[in-house]
């Protein structure tokens, strides 16, 4: 195949047919190879986690630097070292920072919870007193930011995701009148999946625009803030200082972990916020905890020594993933560039590769690299309750697998696009409702089987 | 001082004004000695912790016995090697363990979260749904229950707390009729604070008792199970089982962790139930996390290799405490014994003594001791919102300071003791309100900012 191809919408009715018997007998080749490849998942890879590995040796003392035993009880707010690590990292005080247990998204939905059962600083009642409560869910997003809302019965109100961060008009729109509005996640810096960066204006104007909630609250998950592709390192908005500069200080509360830095299952994660949310977060935390893992928490100061050493770290996961994301590319060009029916983002950091296929065959796809044994992300996934209205949004994960793997997966994937876009085409042209397509859609047991992250 | 004294409350005017006139004097001489020592909190001492730093160096390898790297994601439940050596440890089957992070306490504060905003496997509704929650607390009980239900708005109802377990019959008719009544706390293996242990037949009752709430639900905070103080080893009754035997087999809940047994933060906690408890329990932490510390499990199955391995290592725990335990008995013979105006439990294993002094002085004997440098957990910690009715109860936790200044700090407690005991028993033959009865009653802050544990 070559780059020069016409679109297969204008190819006449003989051509079209030809092209499928083309790509059916492509996919049977693939089918024919058996493979078992897993391009599922958000997941670093064992060259990844290996970079860390000096952590099973650590640490070598076991007192901070005020002279504190970190084996035993207590420092509810986390390691001063840590928290003043991550607070270079993020911009922010060390006074802003808790530094928690291994996950991120255990601090999202404590603070949730905080947020349904006693209310927030700005909370008039606690959620749950609330009649309803709604949020703001840029699509496509992360999956389970949906299914924790789903299962707290938050309804959600999708608005696109733009390169520039979530459609801030439609945003504004949304939380002006409507005090049902409480909150919005943003995956601020290369986000999942798009790989899109919030930019400065963006940030700004969600951090000033008047909402109709006084607890209008900001999930600012900055799951990828250091995890670079490129040497053009995109720089995360300072969201706590523009909500501060524009009078709510309490709306963002951010998140951020070394899940995919150091160890996924065994790193460090932290909440940043205002003074006052730090206050409210540790004052419910101290009903269910009687400090962090402290011991762990020194051992990643002593790993990293300093945000430089962080930074560093992360140019050597590059080195590792950036081929893999070339690869992805590479596979898409090649299978499928000019044939008009697909689309896929070009990260420049984060965890994954967005492919808009053509409309109502995601999940056709996805059965037919199931079948050929390449396992993907359920069709639908980066969308609350796992439904893409338009069926097209496919997550591509290409950091677990060898670059390899990645490469073969890829060109399997390619294959079953173009296959799945020349059944639809031949299909509508016959007027029928797709000629294997007994696609299912994906739905949201579905889809939280789905990605890890 | 001699043993052979005669009661404070039988000595005559003269003997009194004597005895008081002798205490305030040893008290003058205890505060001229500057003292800063510190018996508020159950905290492991530091040789203690020396036990377990080979967790420092470990694991050694990255693989779980499956072969599943445990750097990674994953896992919801647990490491399986880690569970089952914990249900070996707790008579349970693996299927009924999770293992999760470093806190059993933010396990318990994780499940009252789920039933107030979910409801249990046997609730009619989310508990935030019902217009009343009550939980039977039995006093004196640990602090760190009490203050939780207090953030949930959660009602206490105290029952007592007897050498075989809470007063049963007391429970019973409390939980009878009503079915705002949801839930028990229980310490069954060497309570805290008075060391008391539930008897197989203060169990079966509890387990087979007819319960108004068809979700009433047994905490059973097993935090001691292993922590023997002398070689007859309290064996806890078999929740779990007797319950299942009753019909009622999501009526308990187990808490345990190796707080106390490695590192008391960095430490793993376990929670153990029936099936369809852990499937329940497992559901929500999905929404909230994708696996626990699985490096931190296998570290500790690594240096335990298996339950033999906690049970010896426990019996290392045990040498250094037991001595520290017999001091404060000592101490509190030398000082107090025959006087008549103090009652200590005599544990057989745990972490606290629990300390009844004359009615009416625990919390001037704390204040005097706090003022000749002595720090105690405050008086009435062990009671809900803090408030011990008779002002009587001190809960003492030896571990912590080694073991001469148990002494020194005993000693001392026993003339704060009598000191108290004589200014009262002056102040009431003159119909006075106390001496220098300044002391404040103390309330749920000073209760919080008490013992760790």
């Amino acid at each position: 195949m070559t780059n020069s191809r016409t679109a297969l919408a204008s190819l006449s009715d003989d051509d079209l047919a030809g092209f499928l018997a083309e790509q059916r007998e492509a996919y049977a080749a693939l089918k024919g190879r058996g493979l078992k490849l897993d391009l599922t998942r958000g997941k670093p890879s064992a060259a990844q986690l290996d970079l860390s590995d000096d952590l099973l040796h650590l640490p070598t003392t076991t007192k901070d630097r005020a002279g504190v035993d970190v084996r035993n009880y207590g420092g509810l707010e986390g390691l001063a070292e840590l928290r003043e690590l991550f607070a270079e990292l993020l911009w922010v005080e060390p006074s802003q920072v808790v530094a928690g247990g291994n996950s991120s998204l255990t601090m999202m939905y404590g603070t949730i919870v905080d947020f349904l059962l006693f209310g927030g600083v700005d909370s008039p009642r606690p959620w749950s007193q609330e009649e309803k409560v709604r949020f703001i869910c840029p699509v496509p997003g992360y999956d389970r930011h949906f299914s924790m809302l789903a299962a707290f019965g938050i309804e959600m109100v999708t608005v696109d995701m733009h390169a520039d961060g979530p459609d801030v008009a439609a945003v504004e729109a949304l939380v002006k009148d409507d005090p049902s509005v409480k909150g919005i996640w943003i995956v601020p810096t290369y986000a999942n999946p798009s790989g899109a960066v919030v930019s400065q204006e963006v940030a700004a104007r969600l951090a000033a625009m008047p909402t109709a909630a006084p607890d209008f609250t900001i999930f600012w998950d900055n799951a990828y803030a250091f995890h670079h592709l490129t040497e053009d390192e995109a720089k995360s908005a300072d969201i706590l200082s523009l909500a501060a500069a524009s009078g709510h200080p309490n709306r963002p509360i951010m998140f951020a972990s070394t899940s995919k830095i150091t160890f996924a299952g065994a790193g460090v994660a932290v909440l940043a916020a205002s003074e006052a949310n730090v206050r409210w977060y540790l004052k419910h935390l101290s009903m269910a905890s009687i400090g962090p893992d402290k011991v762990n928490h020194l051992r990643h100061v002593e790993f990293f020594r300093d945000a430089e050493g962080v930074r560093a770290h992360m140019r050597k996961h590059r080195e590792i993933i950036a081929p893999k994301f070339a690869a992805v590319d590479e596979a898409l060009t090649t299978g499928l560039a000019g044939l008009g029916v697909a689309e896929w983002s070009h990260p420049t950091g984060g965890y994954f590769v967005n492919l808009d296929v053509l409309d109502g065959t995601a999940s056709r796809v996805v059965a037919l690299a199931k079948e050929a044994g390449i396992a993907l992300t359920p069709a639908g996934a980066s969308f609350p309750l796992g439904h893409d209205p338009r069926d097209r949004n496919i997550r591509l994960a290409p950091t677990f697998p060898v670059l390899d793997e990645v490469r073969t997966a890829m060109a399997g994937v390619a294959t079953c696009v173009a296959l799945a876009a020349a059944e639809k085409l031949t299909s509508d042209r016959a007027g029928g409702v797709g000629a294997e397509g007994d696609a299912t859609t994906s739905d949201q047991s579905s889809a939280r089987e789905g990605a890890v992250r």
